[in-house]
């Protein structure tokens, strides 16, 4: 059959009762990995270890929702506004992913990713190749991407999503690059700068072998989850076609709680 | 601070140094939940018990990807033929989620529901309810929701999806509503008719209280992850502008392998 | 070839250094017809005489644009403001327009025409047919489509547009209904009741014998133009990923003035 | 209130029974200008001159339809073929308009206008200052915009819009540019190398004041409704799902015939 195929595909195969992802057929996927893991596996082509999946189950979560207030939910939002189906709402809500807004990931795996090719082909430690990165970005007047942070100082996340990676069996390497450029960045500038949730991101894919590429899709699929439903709590609270103030709101779901650990 | 504000959301909050999601701290969830965990959490507002989680992640991985001829993914390629960011094939992709792609879910779900309440009301066996439901459609000349399938006769994830459900402490009681229907519209049309995918996780939903509006954005978020690395693909291994043939493609991907138990 | 083909189209025919539209060498349309008159050729397949191609660009006009408030607009806008390029602007503008906003136009051509059809099959006036029309939503709680505006008491293109459709040789039938049903929900609520531009556009355009289905398509094509200029002002004006609140906006551009008649 | 305003719009003003289009009363722009001059006169702020809007309506025709196999019909018709609403369709489409794809007027535009900036500063003709840019690409390995095609080696409408420019009272010189351009590229490539529609209609657009960031937003709005009529076409002519052979298409509509001058 492939002989005469116009094109292939080596992402997966649907024939009569049998699905693969990826060579494996679906329902053992289902069966053994997460949906985290399965996305891994069928954007990688490889099976993740469990400290692995763990990682993307957490990475997945830190992405998934971040408040009201974000274009993507603002755009969701007034397009539900209008009586749109659901899909309509989550699509547009995608399309306010851009330069500004959750596209720093695909951007610090790169700077990372570079970063350490300059270090290991030019013999450098990561923190002399870090900080004359920085300085070369102050030169041509560009902003480090996942570095700082206009709400957060210390975002929560990012503790959990570094532990965790310290669980896997990858080298650490990209993580020591952010922190190193993270540590320049707060030199040059005489002050404190978080590394954001981005970045912090960024450093774990980079660790897991994401392709940079990938790092914005990952992300925007996450968000997917909170796009949709800020876009159906719009249209079951409120009118429709009201103006919505994207600053103006508050939340009055249930106050802060504790999830108990698993017993 | 609710009291001045134009409007509220319950789903989550967001402070410096603070992310909650229902409430919960969002790094407990991270410690804690699967992705597919967090996102019930996030719609429903419930913890999940550890096998609807299970179950969860297995309906999202049984939605993730169905191959490259369904036309979310036919739009997809060729949005990506011409150029575009990721973000815009997504965005289109899932506008082809439509009445005849990916809205079986939300449909089975609501005609899995009616069924249970019109036996409930008036104290009639499933059996009795789901026959003269399929009657109804015949002479209404509507065609069942998440029964039949043009391609898989014994869909291979229905069987992961019923067992992973009966592991939960659940009624059972939607999936002997679903089977109800199965068995009416077998009998009706004198042959076997499986109960598709649609139809699989729209009981499985119906079980774990989905609202059925939520069925097909469920559905969507997770093939959003197919449609992204389709698209990807497209990119990376075709020249721009091709004419994507729908049907004339093969499969070059690894031979059919087995993912090995977790040990 | 036709033989052959799989499937064909009506549209447009497209072979080495010639371009027909609706059987139509396009070079002749661009020398003949406006930009109006060459979507009427090219949607319904007849050539407008000069009179209709008046109310076409008339009507079209009249779509453009309606401020920055318009849930459109403020997806645009924000979208915009995440550093996307403008076609997806653009794009998740046209998302926003739904049973709530844009669609009027389909829905009151639907109802021109019945309420036109009942007359004539009944043998009854069309002040009758409005009245028990009228009466018929009133029972079953629905409101009637292009009547009524929350701002525009008077609507400035009303009165252009039923001067221009008087020009053409049309039946003026149709303007008579919605008239005819303005008059009804007037009498019902003792108050006035404009017909607003929804309405209008509307009964023009089942004058000039548009098919209800493409009532909305065409007022969006018309109102694209709006969205994305308002979206290319926000890149050009504001800084990316503002808060951009729908209503405290104001009017910075020339002062009112007049359009010369032409000498 | 403009001083309590929080941002500003030039573009057009919205207040009871009154919209004002860059000043205009909306129903004087009704009355006088074609869509085309409206959509210029709102996207640049000047009234068009006649023949300069009888250019406008051409370059709009122009950009219309191209028949039912470019990129972004493909993507409107699979979408369509789901059971999307129109709107639906239509974004998709546009978001297939990337840069292979529809982007090549506001390439073209900046090259034309870069070169008219070259010969100007430089006191060079047209013609070195083309020669020396051509040869520039062909050192970068860079493709010109606008000239060449795959198909047409005579686009029937470049004649006609460059007929409709001598008509406007402007300057020629963008359109010598492009002239200069084709010229030099024949002689470097030693065959003959036509301009096609985008390098025709970003040279027109050049000489009436065009932004070149307007330039394939211009395209774009124009293409929609060729995009919105062949989504209609397939679900009024084909069953839903079916398998859309982008290339195996034939035409059936009305055989070529002639568009009698107005008389």
């Amino acid at each position: 059959m492939d002989k005469e195929s116009e094109w292939n595909t080596a992402l997966s195969h649907v024939e009569p009762n049998k699905i693969l992802i990826r060579g494996y057929p679906v329902e053992q996927v289902m069966g053994k990995l997460s949906f985290a893991g399965a996305v891994y596996l069928l954007w990688t082509g490889k099976v993740p270890a469990p400290p692995v999946e763990r990682l993307l189950n957490a990475i997945m979560i830190g992405s998934m929702d971040h408040g009201a207030s974000p274009p993507s939910v603002v755009v969701g939002r007034n397009v539900a506004s209008t009586g749109a189906p659901l899909n309509a709402c989550i699509a547009a809500g995608i399309l306010a992913f851009n330069k500004y807004h959750g596209a720093a990931v695909g951007d610090a795996m790169a700077m990372i990713y570079e970063v350490e090719k300059i270090a290991e082909k030019n013999k450098k430690s990561l923190d002399l190749a870090a900080k004359e990165y920085i300085e070369g970005l102050k030169v041509r007047g560009i902003r480090a991407s996942g570095l700082g942070h206009r709400l957060h100082s210390e975002d929560p996340r990012t503790k959990t999503l570094f532990n965790l990676a310290g669980q896997c069996e990858i080298s650490g390497r990209y993580i020591k690059v952010i922190e190193a450029l993270r540590d320049a960045l707060a030199k040059q500038l005489s002050r404190p700068v978080p590394i954001n949730i981005d970045g912090t991101m960024a450093a774990c894919l980079c660790e897991i072998g994401f392709p940079p590429d990938l790092g914005n899709p990952f992300f925007i699929i996450c968000r997917a989850a909170g796009v949709a439903i800020q876009s159906w709590e719009e249209q079951q609270r409120e009118k429709p076609m009201r103006k919505i103030a994207p600053s103006a709101f508050g939340y009055d779901g249930p106050p802060q709680r504790n999830l108990k650990p698993e017993t």
